[in-house]
């Protein structure tokens, strides 16, 4: 038996890996979950997959969590600290980190300290802190596998083969919600149409992301990281359909690439499963009913935040965190529809652009930068907006 | 330098090979060459590449070229044995075996039993005699590599994984010239129109099976002997595009596929490099350029010759042979103009329908039931054209 640690349990990834785990309940428990503020649905998960250490946001909701769960032996925490517990409880077998933005930077820290297997969701965590992430994952042996379906395409492309043969990484990205969209009405679109992914099912926070493109962005960031990759061998094509999530060019000119339906609990199952391959929980991808797999090129010009994410890539150092802490402001108050669509790129690049470039040395130059960069955004935003 | 010998160096893949070899010269040198009757090829070849031995079909035109090459120490032979002797020459250090058809088995069978690699492009020795020659890989240590750009594809997608993963290994087909010919149009199909790949550039023989689509069938069979699988885990699909060349489907639902530029120089350069990724020789792939990959099933109404190759595939043993064997006199006749396209079909259904299969249990054995087989095949012709 696998033992599973969630990190964001409440959130899509996070239900997405509960929903997997239950259907292959002769291989995996739960032991740890880290959630949030939907105390609600945690309650459920607790009831049903009883694991041994929970955290939740605020101590108050903790409280009334222990006293539900009076009768059993859960350890219920809360907080920062809650959360890195949580991470690092010596059950683990496996830790999925699921928590969105740079919140989930520490608990995955945490886990990657612990040396155990990490399935990493957070893409902010190796956007922001990558070497750093790198640096404790060979001192403790830790394992981190890619739960992103482009990274995790990767993974499965590169997997035992030669380092060097490679000449270029590509991520897929569907387009979002304004592939089609021509470049003057860009300007009009609302909350609610940005919010409606035609291909995948995730988060807010992701979701506007990827109306922006910088999701793919922040990716180009985590897969550096990730696989130790140099700027220039990362690349973006738009693959309308999602079905093929990446592609690796070896130096030979020709390529891997990496196909599934498009549901996150192929590759969520691949990090758990690694490496060895779990049953499928799907229907198979039948390419004869999908029929046309297209393949364009980025506008940048329609989504310049591709173009900031790309600097940032090249840049190093602090300028991804600058990046990262001014595009969750940004996205923030167009969630809370402060702001227009338009304006998130005006943020981030105005952020960006004020940014003097310094070396990160540890965790606290990361954390530090990112508390800046979110104040100087809100501030911005309070006089401009 | 790697030694390299070429078995069919005046065919299609032997020509490539050259090609491929000469822009890396520092990397590889020719040490044999066999081919059949291009004579005045050949000597251009042997004159660029300067092997060491080299064989002709026949003894005139090498006594021909022992006078033309007398200054030098090459070593000309003649027939199936000069074949056999090139193959296993001392100094080989991997035998591409790239004779078209049944006649190359011989000759593989030769340089698999020295021990070296063999990177294959004969798919009929594979079709016929695949568990004899795993056999006499697994004596000799012959390491095989397949050129054949699917099955070079489906190497690369399972070279690294545990075979206990593979769910399906699917093998993509351009669907030849007539893909988009209605069915009732097939009876009036001439052989210069069968001749006319859309896509491929390769030798007459497996143009035909190309059209017929019985070169997916013959692949298929290959694929099973070359990789261990079971029949039913093997399937085809169209893909009019030919860039992806071959997808593996895992028992979890993801699927890895290799693609790559049309040019059979890529799987041939592959065979040769590996375990390394060498040079590319040609451009990369710009999917942004080709934009859409389509996939179709196959029309088994149309091409019945998949059908029957699907049932020789299944049934093993000796049914494998006398496909082969009743294509090849069928694809002969047709290249002779005296039979129609619609005929190739008639002429394979009536020689496996008429036999009882039997066990095949030595080269002999497979050597035996494809003259008669083919002696059938012609003596059947001879009465009813």
């Amino acid at each position: 038996m696998t033992k599973v640690t969630i990190l964001g349990s409440t959130g899509s990834i996070g239900r997405n890996t509960l929903e997997a785990i239950h259907r292959l309940k002769s291989k995996f428990a739960v032991v740890g979950l880290a959630a949030g503020r939907n105390i609600p649905l945690l309650q459920k998960q607790v009831s049903r997959f009883e694991p041994q250490i929970v955290s939740v946001e605020r101590e108050k909701e903790a409280a009334e969590l222990r006293e539900i769960f009076k009768d059993t032996s859960i350890n219920i925490l809360s907080g920062e600290e809650g959360a890195e517990e949580v991470a690092r409880y010596s059950e683990n077998d496996i830790v999925v980190s699921a928590i969105t933005g740079i919140k989930g930077l520490k608990p995955t820290l945490a886990a990657v300290r612990s040396g155990k297997r990490l399935a990493l969701a957070n893409k902010e965590s190796m956007v922001v802190a990558g070497p750093l992430i790198q640096d404790e994952a060979r001192t403790s042996g830790a394992e981190i596998i890619p739960v992103d379906s482009e990274h995790s395409g990767v993974f499965q492309c590169l997997m035992k083969e030669r380092r060097e043969g490679i000449k270029k990484v590509t991520l897929t990205a569907s387009g979002g919600p304004f592939f089609r969209t021509p470049s003057r009405e860009m300007n009009k679109k609302t909350l609610e149409e940005a919010l409606e992914h035609p291909r995948w099912n995730m988060g807010r926070k992701v979701t506007i992301d990827s109306a922006t493109m910088m999701n793919k962005g922040l990716e180009l960031i985590e897969a550096r990281w990730l696989f130790g990759l140099h700027p220039q061998e990362l690349d973006i094509l738009i693959h309308p359909q999602s079905i093929v999530h990446s592609l690796v060019e070896w130096r030979d000119g020709s390529l891997l690439a990496q196909l599934s339906p498009t549901d996150m609990k192929i590759p969520i199952l691949f990090a758990l499963n690694y490496p060895e391959r779990g049953e499928a929980v799907l229907p198979s991808l039948d390419l004869s009913q999908v029929q046309t797999l297209e393949f364009f090129e980025v506008d940048i010009q329609k989504f310049p935040l591709v173009r900031l994410a790309r600097e940032a890539l090249e840049e190093g150092d602090s300028v991804p965190v600058v990046l990262n802490a001014a595009n969750e402001v940004a996205v923030g108050a167009f969630l809370d529809k402060k702001i227009n669509f338009l304006d998130i790129h005006d943020l981030v690049a105005r952020l960006v652009g004020d940014h003097q470039k310094t070396e990160v040395r540890s965790l606290e130059d990361v954390l530090e930068l990112d508390r800046a960069t979110q104040k100087d955004g809100w501030n911005y935003l309070e006089q401009r907006y």
